[in-house]
């Protein structure tokens, strides 16, 4: 069970929802983002490439919007799994979130060349809706801040 | 007078700070978002590429988001530059804004394969800080909108 707690939930995510840019592990193109488990928290991690400058030297905007975004849907996804009594890896399709809305203050500029931790804490709004309060840091310095609110997926993202 | 208010402000911004993944035209790798005048409002077209997937047939949320914080700060570079009397196209290097907050309200799935427009509506709050109102639309229908604080860079994203 402790293991558990350290596989993503984006592992666990059905093929047909495995393909955002952001977070799905079947888009050979996109950044490949894992959210986790963290005690009560939830974590990702991510090293920017070399072309997510905005000014040189610094991440630019629309990696830590994406980050953040799919932080949020994927602790949603986390909590709702937990709430229904499991764990990723064990075998269960997790709830799939979209992102409703996506707040961003950016605190000061992200430096490129670190390894940067978005951490969550969750609010319930409803088992299908969740507000994700996330931090984002570079080397421990937080250089921004966040919320998503995330929704179990609609039908209107179905074919 | 009339052509220069079709010229992209980023091709504008000094050499130094073309590198936003984003909106640079010298990032190679890059989004290359594109914002000019439109009347009085400000306006990007974007066409993501098949990667850009959310769910699939939708575009992720990251893009949106990227598109709308660039697009933000150029139409504050594109509102400050004219307020000092300048054009795009006219040989000065305009002002380079940064993005203090971001929040996204995403208000339907986005099709991919279709272009998107982004229009931006300026909001003086002081002369180096704009908030700019954006619709983002796909086949004229509002998928996402958006308000982006932007601010004159500060010096601290200077190396």
């Amino acid at each position: 069970m402790e293991n558990k707690k350290h596989v993503a939930i984006q592992n666990d995510y059905a093929d047909d929802y495995a393909w955002c840019y952001g977070c799905g592990r079947l888009n050979e193109s996109g950044l490949h983002f894992k959210t986790l488990w963290q005690d009560e928290q939830t974590v990702t991690y991510y090293e920017p490439r070399a072309e997510h400058t905005a000014i040189p030297g610094f991440v630019y905007g629309g990696l830590l919007a994406s980050l953040i975004d799919c932080h949020g849907t994927g602790s949603a996804s986390l909590a709702l799994h937990r709430k229904n009594g499991h764990e990723p890896g064990d075998g269960i399709e997790p709830p799939r979130f979209v992102t409703a809305s996506l707040h961003v203050d950016f605190l000061r500029p992200t430096p490129l060349n670190t390894t940067l931790k978005a951490v969550g804490t969750l609010e319930e709004v409803h088992p299908k809706r969740w507000r994700v309060h996330i931090e984002v840091f570079a080397e421990d310095i937080q250089c921004a801040k966040g919320v998503v609110e995330a929704v179990v997926m609609p039908d209107n993202f179905k074919a």
